[in-house]
């Protein structure tokens, strides 16, 4: 099963795709989709929104997963975050993906075992998780840890899946 | 020329299409799209995206305006209406449209004639500026207002530089 993960930033939003085969997990492809500060936002949002839409589409995930955006203090950051958020989420959807969403001390843990891990202590683990990796920056570091995430999730569920029908069926 | 007005909302997002001949203006339509509170959030963005994606093959403006959000206090809400926004500004951008943002203020003082002016004037003033209007509800008549408040910047554009062409040839 093919998953990928995704950063939001209007600046540059971080893609990874990653491949679960059972428990085992493969690095596929990342990067980082940018937009140009002197456009307007509106033209801004498309650079987004058609960057991560040619990824899909090359890269055929079946599922997608963003992380909860950090409500900031500031106002004004959180807005923007939103509108790039958006359209972030509507690219898998219009793709006919379900989208799931996890907190960061979620991710956290789920990549380094700890909630309250660093940054770079989360790449690392990125790194070790996904042999053979090349991280192309930071952002596409975090879009990786929030497919790890989303794929150890899927793993579980699946593992829950199959005791619910084994109890059912003993 | 054609103008739409977007007021966006997760629950409900308003439209309104109005045509410009000079200085006379006249109503093409207006309406709301809703999306499903009881799907995901991403799901959600997608009904509203298609919806305003269909208005615009539909009636086909060549300018879209949106209020500019009105930045809440509670920053759950301000995210949550900047995701809607996003995924509405993208609409007309992926349709090659320049999208203007204007502050509310600003939309009551081009509408009404004042910048304080109740929800209850701006919709009886949209209804004296569009003759024959039927406004659909609440949003879609903020979101005409919108609309009028663009094409009354468009047709002072045009005016200036009418004037700065003569000024410039005299």
């Amino acid at each position: 099963m093919r998953f990928i993960g995704l950063d939001p930033g209007l600046q540059r939003t971080g893609w990874g795709v990653i491949e679960a085969v059972g428990s085992r997990l493969s690095h596929v492809a990342n990067g980082t989709v940018v937009s140009d500060p002197k456009d307007e936002l509106s033209a801004r949002l498309r650079q987004i929104f058609e960057g991560v839409m040619a990824v899909i589409e090359r890269y055929r995930p079946q599922a997608a997963a963003v992380e909860e955006t950090f409500v900031n203090k500031n106002p004004v950051s959180t807005l923007k975050l939103g509108q790039v958020r958006g359209v972030v989420l509507l690219a898998p959807a219009l793709s006919g993906l379900s989208v799931g969403e996890y907190a960061p001390n979620h991710i956290k843990k789920s990549v380094v075992g700890a909630g309250h891990a660093e940054k770079a202590q989360i790449h690392h683990m990125v790194k070790i998780l996904l042999p053979a990796v090349e991280i192309t920056g930071a952002d596409a570091a975090d879009a990786l840890a929030v497919a790890i995430c989303h794929a150890h999730h899927a793993a579980s569920n699946r593992a829950y899946a199959r005791a619910a029908i084994a109890a059912g069926a003993s």
